[in-house]
């Protein structure tokens, strides 16, 4: 079994490698090699990891990756939301050209592999209803779900060809990040529960009744080992699929870290309104109905506890 | 008002030039300049008509079409369905890349103008409800469908940007097609209508109960100009917009050529099935709830006894 991840030096990637390292197998097969590309250099866990640095934008730089053709490529490679936001030209070259080069470069390949793709619940824009079906069309609000919602759309088409056998999956907010505080929007669905957790104070910028959808870097990870492992023929040919989250009110978070850590972790929690920021979120998605990812054999963390007590288990206590 | 026409050699193409040159009027204000463009030389229908031969996939041909930027882009430039399934890179070149030169031009010129884009109902894919809803999601099941999307998906965000000021519109299948029957899985939604308008036999190759929606090229035509004027305050930053058809089965479109042409012409089709394009048409989206286009002013054919009125009058009278 050889593997594929771009994207590898990112929080998601680097996790992702360990699970593959430490369980060893995918798809039933030894793992015997795990090929890592950024555009910085990758820790490399174990010998079975080969770290590349290179952007796949450059001509033949994922072509070179291809040689062998990996049996499962996990796609996590991109630009983050604030930033193509920011920079739109690379945006759209990491994102969309990135990622096409990819494909076309796995079009000219030999055999088809298994093609993971980490998209986004950016993918939808407001309006949006307060549960939001499967079959919801795609509207995103930002360059970022933009250049996700065109990736899904070659990655669906590409795997229609035979080119490879490809599914996406849109991840809901991942919390708890671990890591410093970032200017990110979303940044305080996690530092209100990292950050008391690390005896800080952590600011609380929206009311505590916004209610939003999570997933622990841990179930991430299962995702896309899930995704990997996955029958397309169950598939079908709607290769893209909205991943399960847990939704929660913010109230409820602070509930819940009371509960695993204390009151007394809870009550670092500091009420700071910015209303920019309520704006931001206010436009976001709360609630889906994930029932396909569900039947499909996705499985969530159980509750906003229980993504605590991830990130516990996984960050604070491995330093 | 300076108008630019991209595909202006194509049917609808051609049908919109003479639309405008009729008229003489676009917004409010007096046309003094349309400029065509496509791979094939245009007939210049007047003396402000312009025409240029080139293809927009090529470095620098629609940066020189923006040397003053146009009022009014009509963006009808595309491979069509049966080319872009045939010929991937084809139709990846011209309906995305080509596409993005063009909205990446404009990003890069000064102004903010109308681009009327033509969609298209391919962006649908099986399996799919009786009535399809405005917030259904796009699942394409050809690359041409996947293309249409794409394009979508940017002029969506180029125009949230201000990049541009983009309309979508997503037409149904176009009928009565003028000039000869074609190999397209479609074509005989138009022959069975124009072949015995014209004395000659056409044949049916799918059952009589076979529902589809339909507009006339004459309305087609409607919808781009009513798009180049629309005000995008009220269609808000769901740029992208299903258009309205007259949703028929095949049976009734018969019993209409009847009614408009006499039972002589109707008892020109003959049943040829055939199991291979019943499969196809089979999966086609039968009908759409298209309140929003209404809402937004857009005006469909009133039955398909007028559609073949439309072709009579403007297609057959005229030679």
């Amino acid at each position: 079994m050889h593997v594929l991840i771009t994207g590898a030096a990112g929080m998601l990637g680097r996790k992702l490698t360990k699970r593959l390292v430490d369980v060893g197998t995918l798809r039933g097969d030894s793992i015997d090699r795990i090929d890592l590309i950024d555009i910085i250099e990758c820790p490399t866990e174990a010998a079975i990891c080969c770290s590349h640095v290179g952007n796949l934008c450059e001509h033949g730089v994922a072509a070179k990756l291809l040689r062998p053709v990996p049996d499962v490529i996990f796609h996590l490679a991109g630009v983050v939301s604030g930033e193509a936001e920011a920079n739109f030209d690379k945006g759209m070259a990491v994102n969309i050209d990135g990622t096409r080069a990819l494909f076309d470069a796995l079009r000219c390949a030999e055999g088809t592999p298994r093609v993971v793709f980490t998209s986004s619940i950016a993918v939808f824009g407001a309006p949006l209803p307060d549960l939001i079906p499967d079959d919801f069309h795609l509207t995103p609000l930002t360059s970022y779900g933009t250049q996700k919602m065109v990736a899904e759309a070659l990655l669906a088409d590409y795997s229609r060809r035979g080119f490879f056998d490809g599914i996406g999956i849109r991840l809901p907010t991942i919390s708890v990040r671990p890591g410093s505080p970032n200017a990110a929007a979303s940044g305080f669905f996690s530092s209100i529960v990292r950050e008391p957790l690390d005896g800080a104070h952590a600011e609380l910028p929206v009311s505590r009744d916004v209610r939003h959808s999570h997933a622990s870097p841990r179930t991430a990870v299962e995702y896309m080992v899930h995704a990997a492992e996955l029958d397309s023929a169950a598939v079908g040919a709607r290769r893209n699929i909205t991943m399960p989250g847990v939704s929660v009110t913010v109230g409820e978070q602070v509930d819940a870290l009371a509960r695993v850590a204390g009151p007394d972790a809870a009550s670092l929690i500091v009420e700071a309104p910015d209303p920019v920021i309520a704006d931001i979120v206010g436009g976001w998605p709360e609630r889906f109905d994930t029932q396909r990812a569900l039947d499909l054999g996705f499985v969530p963390d159980r509750s906003y506890d229980d993504i605590i007590r991830a990130y516990i288990e996984d960050d604070l206590a491995s330093g």
